[in-house]
């Protein structure tokens, strides 16, 4: 497997594009995305377990229960979530994309980001469908302009892309993803969209990105708000030829990997451009009971508020840690837990059998400057292993949230 | 029942002080407290469920399990927590105070609140103690100097008094608090020490306690952390001479209204000095099928980073509160949900049945710039109840805990 450039165009036969069509007031932000496969595609989504669920997830899924899709229009600007109309409005999204390209409305996923509770006015999508599809590519930057569309507090683009072999045959995975705050994934994260060119059944498609999701985007933490509009799609169209993954085996394996290999990028991504973050915080935690442990451990101490300002301060305040394993309700031994932080500037043990150990502050401020922070916690108690990504919380998490509407 | 002044001195027979005794580096901070009855107490207490648990509260729940105690020492400015000797130390500043005050070990209780992680030296308590026990007051200064000495990040002293009756005898029961940061408890919260002069067994003592945190210090957060030495501690004297309670009827009726009116302005008081609040967040949920779902849901929305920070900005954001409705896990249907935003400037509704309403965003600010904001969930789908307490998030927040510890 190698990493490659090209975002959700990586693929064979995948076309993307991004503009402005007037959502949002500032002229220079695009706010209309539009991802299309050539040939029609296996479809997998996974969803916010938020019970407030956007209007575009309602229609999405609707679309999805034939395991087929073969386009994404997407709007950034205003989340079609909590208004009277938001279903209806979704649809027609759906029904003019679909005019649009030539293809059943059925065959359009539709989603939404932005402000909740105001009601999406459709007529600026439909106006501007005509120069979005004028303007599909398949290059790199096509993608980049999709990735642009998709973006409300974003400060960086989020893509990725992988090349792989299945059945012999040469494969693809691509992604765009947005998402900077309201993100504490429950089942998905705020929107992201993968293709691939690997031929793969809707069923093991939908698998693939189950599983995948629980080790990754459902362990990323920006501020523990689970939005109402998390939506991870992957789209397969098999153009690359292989045989299709129908069931578990080598290929599907190397499925697997490449599909990790792209949501973890995603979602470090997403962790360091948490809105206001001006680090990323991986938490690794290894030797506990189950992974179930690992995992809640791992994502209490990633959520801690408390945590999160003292990374923004590069302070080696470890009980803070220890704390928030003690209340993250995972089966731990406290006084087995041993603690370092590490960064590429160096490491430092800071606690040893759940009790603090002499180390030098000014080696841990060193380490903590960093912009990316390993907390690695090592339970002492089994064999189990979990990773979470965040960010540090800062003054402009504050500031940005503080007025988000204005 | 009547408020009244004096803290924990305002019942008989109740003496306190603080003092600065060296463990804070500033001379200017009590850092060093005692409560003490004249005559033995029945006590109760309620503890973090943190599993990292501060050493003194292992020696507290010691020193009640014969449901008896008559003095309480804390310290602020180190939570003897994480260390490798923290039970010995507590054991020993109860020796040192039962030995200045004539009273076995076992009859003191320990508290102590800070950094945690850092070996708590007991020389200086043990050096303080004469003059601590030598400024022992039974008058609202003495309650006032009892109350700075465990404050720590806290910008106002937390009291509490009432008058009530119970058996045909006016009883009195008082309360000394603190808490800021590390603010979301579990079975208690930060600490908080109440004092009453009514008899009353010590299981009904414990049983009006257990009851009475569930409805109070569990509904208030600031920062979503439960800390490790959270503990509420209430001593009975019996010096008002009434008949001891022992059951359920209507003197234990009069208690709990007398101690509920304590916890929750106590509550308040933590909730509205949560580090770097400018305004204190009551969320009232009414009509909700079951009281858990009504405190599940008015909890998760207290503790919205982004309801906060919207809060913060006076922006009547309510999308995110519905969010936070929405990802709770309390069993309600957002369809239902209706939401206002009521201050002493006025009341103003942004939603119902799930949807937003045209509202006047001039008169939401002007409801939303006071210091005192009402959140009002009415889920139009049951009887029940809770109201939940906490506060904005803040540019001073990050500033408080980005560097704590120096």
């Amino acid at each position: 497997m190698k990493i490659i450039s090209g975002g959700v165009c990586a693929p064979k036969g995948f076309r993307a594009n991004g503009i402005h069509c007037g959502i949002r007031r500032n002229k220079s932000k695009r706010d209309l995305s539009l991802i299309v496969s050539e040939a029609p595609c296996a479809g997998a989504a996974v969803y916010t377990r938020n019970k407030v669920k956007g209007a575009p997830l309602l229609v999405t899924r609707k679309h999805l229960e034939d395991g087929r899709a073969q386009a994404v229009i997407v709007n950034s600007g205003n989340a079609n979530t909590c208004n009277a109309d938001g279903v209806e409005v979704a649809e027609k999204i759906a029904s003019f994309a679909g005019r649009a390209l030539g293809l059943a409305p059925n065959d359009v996923l539709v989603a939404s980001t932005g402000v909740i509770g105001q009601r999406l006015d459709p007529a600026p999508i439909e106006q501007g469908l005509p120069s979005l599809v004028a303007g599909l590519g398949a290059d790199e930057e096509a993608s980049v302009r999709a990735a642009e569309g998709i973006m409300t507090t974003d400060t960086v683009r989020k893509e990725a892309a992988v090349e792989f072999t299945a059945g012999g045959r040469t494969c693809r995975m691509g992604a765009i993803g947005k998402g900077s705050g309201m993100i504490h994934p429950d089942l998905a994260t705020m929107l992201v969209f993968i293709t691939t060119d690997c031929a793969i059944s809707p069923a093991m498609l939908q698998k693939a990105l189950s599983h995948d999701v629980q080790k990754t985007f459902n362990m990323t933490s920006v501020d523990g708000d689970t939005s109402t509009n998390d939506n991870v799609v992957l789209l397969a169209n098999g153009l690359a030829g292989n045989p299709e993954i129908t069931a578990e085996g080598e290929d599907f394996t190397a499925f697997m990997q490449a599909l990790n290999t792209i949501t973890v990028s995603i979602c470090r991504k997403i962790a360091g451009d948490g809105e206001g973050a001006t680090k990323m915080l991986e938490c690794r935690v290894s030797h506990a009971k189950t992974e179930r442990d690992a995992r809640i451990c791992a994502k209490s101490v990633i959520t801690s508020s408390l945590v999160k300002t003292a990374m923004f301060g590069s302070d080696a305040n470890w009980g803070r840690v220890l704390c928030a394993i003690g209340y993250s309700g995972a089966d731990v031994d406290v006084n087995k837990v041993e603690l370092s932080f590490r960064s590429k500037a160096g490491e430092v043990l800071v606690c040893r059998d759940g009790a603090g150990v002499d180390f030098s502050e000014e080696t841990a401020k060193k380490v903590l400057l960093e912009k990316e922070i390993d907390i690695l916690i090592d339970l002492h108690d089994g064999e189990a292993g979990a990773t979470a990504w965040g960010c540090d919380l800062t003054y402009d998490y504050v500031k940005i949230n503080g007025d988000y509407r204005t």
